[in-house]
């Protein structure tokens, strides 16, 4: 666990240890409590009919995992470029937190109103809209970052600008969706599910350079 | 995880991390729980509609996930200051943990209570009372600091007898709290918030001062 | 994380650093998920009535986490005198995560025969024979370890008979409680908080000695 | 935590500590979250004559939560040999993590099929196909090492191919359960524990030899 010892003055910064395992966990229990929401056939019901008529919930279900599961690698990635915590990090990382444990409950809400036709467009913006407070609250983390590069590891910090500046697609992007949602609530998820895609490829400034390269630009 | 190899014979005291890892997990999940008392909106009822119904639960739900996370991030800067745990201090921080999986239940009672208007107030109090258990095991555990100095970082010692008495604002104002349920639930419920954002700010007392300081008073 | 590098051709043997997570993880869960079961008051029912109503639960609730944290505290001991972990060991540790996730059946079961007075006796069985069954399961660790002195710290090896011998009292104590829950529910389920009483106390056997200290008996 | 420096110019990989933590989390969370789909027997129903009636349940549990430990073990197993993570197994990874928490879900749909009689044979099937599809991940991760034996530490790579052959074991005997499944139920499901059963024993290409051993083949 390797409690941080205060480097050069920073005394209230602290090591990225404990936050990442927290993290890890809340979103571990996050991803994983999303299967809780579909429920079992009931009755005389048959499987595959119980299956074919939860479809919108599965996709609704599959998506937010995926989502989950990028966030993580992405806050993996960022948390690997970072040597000392700050205390509004691990805030604006609680508020992270917070939007990813409300994903569950939009998949849910989303799940519902697809299978019953009711109100699903409302339920898209919704569900839009708490993946993009997520992808905001990851923008603030760059945002602390920018403004403290001596968080960073030596090699990263070049690059904080265009990361700060790649983070902000996520939250466009989903509030674009909220828009697309005002129409079509598949469409909007269909655009959620780009979105997560999107961020599969590596983000090139995290990259940390082997140690002793040239440079690190 | 470095199992702690016994030092100076203190052999019945255990290195942090495990403690701090069983902690994180269950202050993860408790406020991760949290999200599954909120109800999808039901049959004919619009999403927006549901979540302004759902409002008071809302609220109970955010001031809760706050108040969790400020828990850990203390509870993740008292654990940087300490270099053994005692026996005693295990279960005084299975107590702290009790109480926060207790918040859970709280949270959704006072959530249904406000909701239903009905019997608001004595919810209040319980969300109240339940909060200052929690805030009264971490006194505890700076009580067994304070009494086994060694337990500590060298330079969080002096410090010990401030963090105590700091601890205790937690108990008092929750028991205040407790007090202002008694005549409108709200007001109780703000005050709860008022609580958590105070301990946002850094306890000065915890600072570990960078090696090398002259003097850590 | 220190992935086990092998030693002395105990190839097929790990490091115990993720088993430990890993348990931590199953018994944090299990214990918070206890609260699941505790149900807000419903209807026009006041808090405090339904609190007084759920008592039995309330009391399940209570020694069932006190128990989890007693078996949480002396598996982080037990692990701390380890130092590689045998394949079998980690089957018997899967049997004692079984038996962990049980306990919270079981407390469900109990506090629901305990509320309605039906069937109480049979619900205090199965309790005490979920407790047991985790208790044998401990024991179960201590007779690999027993088997296989090599896989303990040196210091810890010679009180491996000691040590074994104590872990019997659990599933013993356990199935006397059985069978006082044939007479009586509430006596039982009094005597398996006893039984966690008892463990709160450190294994003397599982200390281990400062480096350096002449004898370790 | 360790956050992996980069080396040798495998910047994009990353140190395994955090893949495994998450993993960990998962897998714990989804297996002690099985216990959830138990239920107290109700009203007056007695507690032996309601677990006879959960039996099937029972024992769909059972098997789900000792294959879910065999994954884990052999997960800790495979992430023991493993140096660096590259980005595609954290999909893959993902994918598999996503198959284990829809055993939650599937075990549910087989038990109360299996306790109604309605439909066991479609829930069997779908069960089978849900274990299937979990493997087969795992084969992917095997997959994904064949083709980077960089990723592996130095002794595990010439054994990779005969790891990636044995880990094929598991889609093609869950396939067969799932063809089983059309018949009988009961026996699909006897044959999901065979295959937990099978994997208990130690994958002997995936032992690390002690270091200096003459040849790793």
């Amino acid at each position: 666990m390797t409690a941080g010892t205060a480097e050069g003055g920073l005394e209230v910064d602290l090591a990225p240890g404990r936050v990442e395992a927290f993290s890890d966990a809340v979103i571990a229990i996050a991803a994983t409590l999303l299967v809780l929401e579909l429920r079992p056939p009931e009755g005389e019901e048959g499987v595959w009919h119980a299956l074919r008529e939860q479809a919108p919930s599965l996709a609704a279900y599959a998506v937010s995992f995926l989502t989950m599961l990028i966030f993580w690698v992405n806050h993996h990635a960022l948390f690997h470029a970072v040597r000392r915590v700050s205390r509004p990090m691990l805030f604006v990382n609680g508020l992270l937190l917070l939007g990813v444990s409300g994903i569950s409950y939009a998949t849910e809400v989303l799940g519902h109103a697809l299978e019953s036709g009711h109100d699903d467009r409302s339920a898209a913006v919704l569900y839009a809209l708490v993946l993009g407070f997520t992808a905001a609250a990851f923008t603030g983390l760059w945002l602390c970052l920018a403004a403290r590069p001596d968080l960073l590891v030596e090699p990263a910090r070049p690059r904080r600008v265009a990361a700060l500046r790649r983070s902000l697609i996520g939250p466009a992007l989903y509030g674009l969706a909220a828009l697309v949602a005002l129409v079509a609530a598949p469409a909007s998820l269909a655009l959620d599910a780009a979105v997560a895609l999107y961020f599969v490829g590596l983000p090139r400034h995290l990259r940390r350079p082997p140690p002793g390269a040239p440079r690190a630009g």
